[in-house]
């Protein structure tokens, strides 16, 4: 088994109305309070005004307009924000893209330079600003992590954030996420499965959480065609925000062979030229990536995945299992209604082998993925996604 | 989906040799260490040293021989040595009886009273002194959560207690667990499928935690009977170091119903009354319990166990399912080497009414467990144990 460390220093309360508790959450950590958000969703659902309620003795700023992809621009302008008002607390509300943002403002407000350079060189990130979040989307698992996710669109890169900076307390109420519209549910259920992927499909696994990733999965693959359909089932909302949770925060991955998340590697890329959504991209990718990592070696590891997530006959041979596993995977991608290639959306061949270079110069070692991957192989991949 | 709160403050640094990362762990909390521990196995095994080795720049004092079901004694003792020397740490280096004590022992730092005030009503516990671990022995989970478990001779009383108390980090090497003998080790592991049934065998699970909690018990059934086989196996010993941890955290709770956890409180009953191991009394009662919590209505649940934990065939009839998976669990702490009746290890009837009215006075409602329990319910499951 490999060595872990595993530290989960977030307080989740989950469940209706939660939001109540607010109060007392936010109290250990000040009273001048940075508001995050994106575009105003959380005015339609009623939510700012519920935090503005139930804030009302404290001093609140307010970032909005946070972007999906969330971009360094946004990030500025909190980062300044932060240093004017010598905030306290950042409290994020919304999904991943705000509470990527948030954590690199957290991280800005006692760093001199341009944030940017955290982004570009983690070992910078030192001391950040306490960080409440609000979730309303199911998907990044920003809510129980210490990472991010930032864009750039002037270098065209798309990179993440590392630092002391996992949210104090994280808020999850269900509720919060029935608006969320089904294209954008479907992405966050495929994302969440992806971060499930990354950490599950690796040579060696771990059998206490191999059953926890398979658990993860099945879950997703019950539950998110429920929320699509009926978007106010509280049952199906609260499975996928659970889940959510538990993709990134280090759980999954204990006791496992390192990751180099290959597939999220390659859609940073897909997205940092294009701002496709990321769970868009992940459907494109993950059944490519699965596919070009089959052989005779990952075989098995294919097929445990079919046998114990969609359920396949364990007397199959192994190589039938594996294929069979990665069509369940592509076809249970189409269901929710989600692009199956770059082409449907629009993305040529024009930036692949910019895409391979940027990639294998600024991410972790493709070549400790389950197949070892060089820059050939992601631009193969690329072109099969087409 | 039942709410849940989920808040595991402890930083866990699993793996061999992790001691060496002790300073740095902790380094935040002071240069005034009390250094908790048993019997003096950890002399045995050279941890002792190491430790003095390592902290050789701290001022340690020390509390030895706390014993197994730990006594308020002991915990007495080492609130003494807390108020004395002003200690700033408590390293508590053992298995769950010392990491227990010295939970007791970090709030009692602060009460003016006597500690087993604090057992007796839990809201009296206050502010602690932080904790560091050192674990040597896979079964309670004590490393990873905010509770312990006390015992008074004097009262014939064994009682949980709850507290700001988890430990700040844990270090958990599955070397130091190499050289626990084969009884124990089997206690243990009967103690870590306890702490999952516990919290797994409710009307209303969760589809995601029922999965992890399915994944626990398989891992702890494949890999005790290798740790006693082959005490030096590192992947078993590993495999129940870290299956020890996740038992009583909290994770494997969120999202279903409350369980008053019936086989803990009967167990205590009885070890208060006769001091017996905590992992023996649980491999006695926990068939007995299921059985007589067996019946139409919580029939799918044990079938669900016996197909997804034991592998049995998920087309036999909901009931025979539910009868072998009880079965299976008797024949597997039976194949562990542990006693399964009170006679084999000479207890009588002589007390049962007794503990089962102190049971019902003191625990939490087992009109909540998943058959409900009244005083005379416990008094049969005790006969049946006889």
């Amino acid at each position: 088994m490999q060595d872990f460390d595993l530290y989960l220093p977030t307080h989740i309360v989950f469940g209706k109305d939660k939001v109540n508790e607010l109060p007392k959450l936010m109290a250990p950590f000040g009273k001048k309070v940075l508001l995050t958000y994106g575009g105003g969703s959380i005015k339609k659902i009623g939510l700012y005004d519920k935090i503005k309620d139930l804030l009302k003795d404290a001093e609140i700023f307010e970032l909005s307009g946070i972007e999906p992809n969330p971009k360094i621009g946004s990030i500025r302008q909190g980062v300044k924000l932060c240093k004017e008002h010598n905030i306290d607390v950042i409290l994020a509300v919304g999904g991943g893209s705000v509470l990527d943002a948030s954590k690199n403002i957290a991280a800005g407000a006692f760093y001199d330079g341009d944030p940017w350079d955290l982004v570009k060189d983690n070992s910078k990130v030192g001391k950040s600003l306490p960080i409440v979040t609000i979730l309303t989307l199911s998907a990044t698992g920003s809510e129980y992590d210490a990472s991010g996710v930032i864009s750039n669109p002037e270098t065209q890169e798309k990179l993440p954030i590392f630092g002391d900076f996992a949210p104090r307390a994280s808020i999850l109420d269900p509720v919060y996420t029935y608006t969320v519209p089904k294209n954008q549910t479907a992405a966050g259920a495929c994302d969440i499965m992806s971060h499930t992927f990354e950490q599950y499909l690796v040579k060696n696994g771990n059998m206490l959480t191999d059953g926890f990733c398979e658990s993860m999965l099945r879950t997703v693959i019950k539950y998110a065609p429920i929320a699509i359909k009926d978007p106010q089932n509280y049952e199906a909302r609260a499975a996928l925000m659970q889940a959510s949770s538990f993709g990134c925060c280090g759980l999954l991955n204990i006791g496992r062979d390192f990751s180099p998340w290959p597939v999220h590697g390659i859609e940073h890329e897909v997205s940092a030229y294009t701002d496709i959504t990321h769970g868009v991209g992940l459907a494109i990718i993950t059944p490519r990536w699965m596919r070009y990592s089959l052989n005779e070696i990952t075989a098995p590891r294919f097929a445990q995945y079919g046998v114990n997530v969609w359920g396949l006959d364990k007397n199959l041979p192994q190589l039938e299992l594996a294929n069979k596993a990665i069509e369940k995977t592509e076809e249970f991608f189409k269901s929710l209604g989600l692009p199956s290639s770059f082409s449907e959306i629009g993305i040529d061949d024009k930036h692949f082998e910019d895409m391979a270079k940027h990639l294998c110069d600024n991410w972790g070692d493709l070549g400790l993925a389950l197949t070892p991957l060089t820059r050939d192989d992601i631009v193969a991949i690329l072109r099969n996604c087409l």
